[in-house]
């Protein structure tokens, strides 16, 4: 594993009136900190027996387990949704997992699962759901609070929850009075509902730019331990993700995917208060194509 | 300073046959390794009275040297090319700097200084043939040596020569038998041009995307340490820097400028042969906004 970089930017501290500290996950093996858990899931997996791994995944969470898998030596097989970006079908396929393409609009991600893993007759790993997944998405905060002391606040990405969900758990084993905060697309807005009625909302699948959180329900285990151990929830608009991602390119030199870029910018657009704070932000992903990007650039 | 991380990628081993590793100066402060020299010479001139510094550069240094002057509280003044990147021009102002163009094709950037100095009556900080800067931008070789053992290539950008000529020095230092390789643009090959006849040799500003290696001709002192020490050159096409550029984003997560992405240009374009071999490659600078990315990439 990546023990990846916490970056600090002079600008970023001036402009937030706080010490902002950059945890690139992008940086991590396979482009996101989803290869953390997929690989702590293959490697007590391989061991048991099991003919393979499958899962669902719109990309991240595809190319880390693929990868795991063909360095377990063990087969993938992983269920794609049509519309995930090219480039992320494109690594999933080069670390030799079979992939086969579902339409995401007209059945739910969890269903779909299900019946990928009875065909396949793999052992189905959930991108966020299976406690290994999340045990090893919570690696991500231990390094930072390793690395540096004292933080008050941390800004993280939530899609499926395994990487707030892995924060808390950090947090919580470390005593510490670490406040996180989810942060997601407001296009989507299943974790504020959620949080909001104290049970798992399903909503339509919610067309975003950060295809990561393109979810029509949180997971079980994932909403059980953000509610137990209390995430704040905050939401950024599609032009606010779109304008932190240009900040991360020019100001911080990191490669951001949408969905990767939703926690810095929910500081940007000023959602979540850290004036005199030191605040983590995870950057979660950096998968994206120069021609996504460049389309993205276009809608601005 | 940034002590820079040294990433791997599993795609470019299996590429290249070899193992790379990629030392990414973009992270440092101010984006590129020009901090590294500017730092080291505002802090010994700092401390001798003079009234501030000085400097003529494209970008990169003027950036570096801006900051590393606000830091030691002494005035920076800056000489930069019309047509040098808006980027590096606010980045440049932003930490205070007085600001000055001038038209670089009808004027040697070395006279340029001179001029600049002797107006200003600032101690003048050359970009890369001041040997206070030459060691600075050793230091970046000498971290690369430490994270890295049995080192054979280290495959560096060429401008001015300060990274390549610092390069050569820390090794030496640590006596290794390492190869240096300097890699400029085919538009210039003022390097290649200097060290074939054994001389400086004056060519008319280069025009190429690479706009860190725009000069006319090498540095004194620079030259006579790539000389005595012996570095090879070798050229990258205008095409090949731009797919270099746009690999270390998509493959890499990395934010290079041209002049950034002209050393991995060469590993991808198989002008260096490094099979079997363990490689070092400097992504020396990462200052490039996105609306230049946009318009590089339209010229493809």
């Amino acid at each position: 594993m990546v023990h990846t970089p916490t970056l600090t930017y002079t600008t970023l501290d001036n402009m937030l009136g706080s010490q902002v500290f950059v945890k690139a996950e992008s940086l991590q093996h396979t482009g996101s900190f989803k290869f953390r858990g997929a690989t702590n899931a293959v490697m007590q997996i391989a061991g048991s027996g099991a003919s393979g791994v499958c899962t669902v995944s719109s990309g991240n969470h595809a190319q880390a387990l693929a990868r795991a898998a063909a360095e377990s030596g063990i087969p993938a097989a992983v269920l794609m949704p049509e519309d995930s970006p090219q480039v992320k079908q494109k690594a999933t396929a080069s670390y030799g997992a079979d992939i086969e393409l579902y339409d995401r609009y007209s059945k739910p991600q969890d269903i779909a699962g299900e019946e990928f893993a009875k065909k396949t007759g793999y052992d189905f790993v959930s991108p966020y759901d299976d406690e290994r997944v999340i045990a090893g998405a919570g690696t991500v905060t231990l390094e930072a609070l390793q690395d540096l002391q004292g933080l008050d606040v941390l800004v993280v990405p939530i899609g499926g929850g395994g990487l707030t969900s892995g924060a808390l758990l950090a947090a919580r084993e470390l005593s510490l009075s670490l406040k996180v905060i989810g942060v997601e697309a407001r296009e989507s807005k299943v974790w504020t509902k959620s949080v909001a009625q104290g049970r798992r909302v399903q909503i339509p699948v919610p067309r975003t730019i950060a295809d990561g959180q393109q979810l029509s329900r949180p997971g079980v285990n994932t909403f059980e331990i953000v509610q137990r151990l209390g995430a704040s929830i905050v939401c950024v608009t599609e032009k606010e993700i779109l304008k932190s991602l240009v900040f991360l390119y020019e100001r911080c030199k990191l490669v951001a995917e949408p969905s990767g870029a939703v926690a810095l910018a929910a500081l940007l657009a000023r959602r979540v208060d850290v004036q005199d704070k030191r605040v983590g932000v995870i950057l979660s992903g950096g998968n994206i194509g120069i021609d996504r990007l460049e389309s993205l650039l276009q809608q601005r």
